[in-house]
């Protein structure tokens, strides 16, 4: 990686130029204080998009208090019920782990999921980290709805760091990534802009992983003693995969003709 | 930069080895609440030493709920009058600064000062990064005891950091730099190699696409005047996946479940 002289990051803009697109999704916040320093620590970072979902108090005077001058962030942050609203546009959804998880999810160190972010911003996508719970982070449900996890190297023995720190150092990283690429980009032409941008939506793919479980227990693939099990195995390998709508078309119409077939016989 | 993988990182010491020769330096400090979040910061990355130069209130009650369980780096913590004082014993002393100096000081940003610190302190040097006042940062005066200062790349428009934030981000990358160190000292292990070993063989995929096209067929998904046309599909998107044995084996699964219940019928 090119090193960048300190003169060569404060000449750019304040607020990232992928800032529409890389959104912060915090999960049943309990402690308002965390959202306010959230929101000082995203915008020290240029990073502006903020999605509460089912947060204990907001809007709360604590994290007005802690926002410091950025409640501009706050102004703007939007509350939601659950996970797949807060990511239902999103081409890209990216959970922040404490520890490392026995499940196959793809783990990746922040630097390397910054350079996807940035990446992925840079053409059109648009982009969620999901921050759980202070006492116990997100569950397996919600990490369904990820491709990929995050974790921050941590003392093995002292690994749950502060939400906003762990946010803090994110977006730290999402901001070194930013001004990198616009160091590259400069002329490079963006080319795959409009075939990126046709990729499924994550309320598109968990139309179809619901219409695949249906599917999965017409042909008797699911275990009864574990039914979620081949579906959790299934979402790792699409989510994987990062298909197009055209794809995702082809997959419901396999699914769809299965299904018909069925009927028939 | 060698890329290192999750479970490296987490094998390694719970403190860092160089911890010892690691002190974090708080100067100033107003709000004990943010001398507890240092604590926290630090453990969590497995740096241990911190002193604080004049405090304005230490021990304090908010202090200790801040630190969570990090109140053994608080019992530790000593407090000193000045920070020649602080860094008497020191070979090597950086400065972090939210704004840039005018003044000549060496600027760095925090992965190359992290890279040196732990350099240094793999050279029995003791080193030690100065912290300044929430308000107002380091003096001129205390920043002449630095040999470098430190810049965090923020929001030109809002570059005041939190000071724990600060600590935060620097110890994460004084932890990156210190994991690599002992990597590359270690001799390297081809981590790897396994897990390639259990990616799918290309006569594995080629019976998989045959399964598909009779499942296919059995499902009228295949067009009769274009039956080559889904199958090249299929393999551009299952192609870029690179699946493994296992994954691969619960679609098979899935096509044979398909065959079985459609005979059924």
């Amino acid at each position: 990686m090119p090193q960048t002289t300190c003169s060569d990051l404060d000449s750019t803009p304040t607020m990232l130029p992928q800032a529409a697109r890389i959104r912060i999704v915090m999960v049943a916040t309990t402690h308002p204080g965390n959202i306010g320093a959230a929101a000082r620590a995203m915008k020290n970072m240029g990073v502006s998009e903020l999605v509460l979902v089912s947060p204990k108090s907001f809007p709360d005077p604590e994290a007005t208090a802690r926002a410091s001058s950025a409640e501009d962030i706050l102004a703007q942050t939007r509350v939601v019920s659950s996970v797949a609203e807060a990511v239902a546009d999103c081409q890209w959804v990216v959970g922040a782990s404490a520890r490392l998880r026995s499940m196959q999810w793809p783990q990746v160190q922040p630097r390397e999921m910054a350079e996807a972010v940035v990446d992925r911003a840079n053409h059109n996508q648009t982009v969620a980290i999901l921050f759980g719970r202070e006492s116990s982070g997100l569950t397996n449900e919600e990490l369904d709805y990820c491709q990929q996890l995050v974790h921050i190297p941590t003392n093995p023995d002292y690994s749950s760091l502060n939400v906003a720190a762990a946010i803090q150092l994110l977006c730290y990283e999402v901001r070194l990534a930013a001004l990198q690429s616009l160091q590259v980009q400069t002329v490079t032409t963006s080319v795959d802009a409009s075939a990126e941008a046709s990729l499924a939506t994550s309320a598109e793919m968990e139309n179809f992983y619901a219409h695949s479980e249906d599917v999965a227990q017409a042909i008797g693939m699911l275990n009864p003693d574990n039914p979620r099990y081949l579906m959790r195995r299934f979402r790792r390998l699409f989510h994987r995969v990062a298909m197009d709508k055209n794809e995702l078309n082809m997959l419901r119409g396999w699914l769809s003709a299965t299904e018909k077939t069925l009927r028939k016989r």
